[in-house]
């Protein structure tokens, strides 16, 4: 099995990239290739045979045909200009989210010799906008409130009209938020999740932007992960026609992930989360979903943490070796 | 005010040409100026001073441009390739529908000087697809099952993320299943929902591709017109931030639509529709909404019809001259 992914210098390209590595298959099918591409070219797992590595901007004429060019099985899309980003430059976002996504489906129907790859897309709980119920139904409208939303959410629409076409056999997973991010922060407005948890365990001080009040939906690295691991063997007959997929998350708020923390890691730790208040933040941050119910997703083997003290704990695991700055 | 309508050969946009030229106003002001475009020179309402023609195609680059160079303040969208012709070529569907809205919105974007117009964009029902509750209500999920439904969401999310940004004052409007349209059959898939009506009342048989008891929505083309014009007097405090409204219909069955012919024509007439089963059709419209609630539509002061009966009744006294072929 021959596997592309796009975005592969990105957190959740490089830790997928790692395990697709480490498991050596996917989808009960040994992994023989594995193409990593990115817009600066991304690091490979450091053990593996059979990677390659390549420097690629979809959006760019011609890119996605080159990059599909040895005819993978399974292409995870995951390639994006992140929220932040999207929102304060309006070209770039949707040069690269809309039209890169398309340049990537048109290079595939054009491709020829019956070509019709399994490709997983990272869309986002941003495609719903407020106001919300008090859950998020699998069937709640598209409503996004951000440039980024709007751009997942023309993905998803694509996505789906090309596999009913029978031109590539699509998935999307509309992650929740990925928490805790590992690194520094990237451009999202919905860092701070990660920040809160991330710089205490290393001894550094937080901004918390938002009240303690916030209620939104987390999921690990590991668990977006199995996600996309996970969707690549499903069938289009388990699909159906309706491919875009709300992901599972833990449901909590601000003042319950601070106690997560402060249970795993004490109150010293805990302590460095200073409040700060951000309008703009609290704003953006106000019309995002807080409680999806993820039915048809869990009905189909996505499974995400059950607690946000898993979530905690496994980024200590994943990214911290185990070690806690007390 | 200046208008311009974009689309204007299609059957909506002479009706919605000739309306505009009769009440010489639209939402409260003097119309001065009214621009006709549509890929070939569409005619003019007999009457009206301060008409001008286009042949312009939105597709092509630079078209966009011209057509908005004198700065409408309202502009009606109403061009589209139709259901059944974006379904049998790709290209053709998405340059026209994706790519000519996105032409228009990017001509606008940089137009410059603070301009800001009213756009009125026409969706369809067609942006849902089945499996469908009883009831559509207005925050149902966008599921489209056809290339066509497909490219009017993708409209809607663009218009919304425009407006949003306040590059322009969007208003989308879903129509349902325009009913009795006047004329000859055009390519949507739903033509013969007009033309059991329209066929019988001029002495000819039509021909009915599915079973009596299909439920489906409709509004009379003079209903549609209302919606439009009824949108342009929309403020954006009205709209808020869901600015793409699922209008009214009458939904009704195929057997409820010919007993309401038969009330009106008599039986004679009633009996020149022929039963001839079409698979593919009745596998097209087994995909298609049944009956939309349109809650906010309804309480915005859109208003369609209160039975087929009546969309009959106008067929005849807008199309026919009041005339019946007995």
């Amino acid at each position: 099995m021959r596997i592309l992914i796009i975005g592969a210098a990105g957190m959740i390209g490089r830790k997928l990239a790692d395990r697709l590595a480490r498991d050596g298959g996917l989808a009960g099918r040994a992994v023989d290739h594995l193409m990593l591409a990115d817009v600066v070219g991304p690091g490979g797992p450091a053990s593996a045979a059979g990677v390659d590595i390549a420097a690629s901007d979809i959006s760019l004429p011609g890119a996605a045909e080159t990059l599909i060019a040895s005819r993978p099985d399974v292409i995870y899309h995951l390639a994006a200009i992140v929220s932040g980003e999207a929102e304060s430059d309006f070209d770039k976002g949707y040069r690269v989210n809309l039209d890169g996504t398309r340049a990537l489906l048109e290079a595939i129907r054009h491709a020829g010799g019956g070509y019709r790859p399994k490709v997983v897309f990272t869309s986002s709980v941003a495609v719903f906008g407020a106001p919300f119920p008090e859950v998020i139904e699998d069937d709640f409208h598209l409503t996004p409130l951000t440039s980024y939303g709007t751009q997942k959410a023309i993905g998803e629409l694509l996505l789906a009209d090309y596999t009913r076409r029978g031109i590539l056999d699509g998935v999307g997973l509309r992650l929740p938020t990925i928490c805790v991010r590992p690194g520094k922060p990237n451009k999202a407005a919905s860092g701070f999740f990660s920040s809160i948890i991330r710089e205490p365990l290393v001894g550094q001080e937080a901004v918390l932007p938002v009240a303690d009040s916030v209620r939104h939906s987390h999921a690990s690295p590991r668990a977006a992960v199995g996600f996309l691991v996970h969707a690549a063997g499903l069938t289009r007959e388990q699909l159906g026609a309706r491919i875009n997929l709300t992901m599972p998350g833990v449901s909590c708020t601000v003042a319950e992930q601070t106690a997560a923390l402060r249970r795993i890691a004490g109150d010293e730790v805990a302590s460095r989360i200073r409040r700060e208040p951000d309008p703009t933040i609290m704003r953006i941050v106000a019309g995002w979903p807080q409680r999806v119910e993820a039915r048809r997703a869990l009905a189909l083997g996505f499974r995400a943490e059950s607690s946000f003290d898993d979530i905690v704990r496994i980024h200590i695991e994943d990214d911290l070796g185990g070690h806690i700055a007390v």
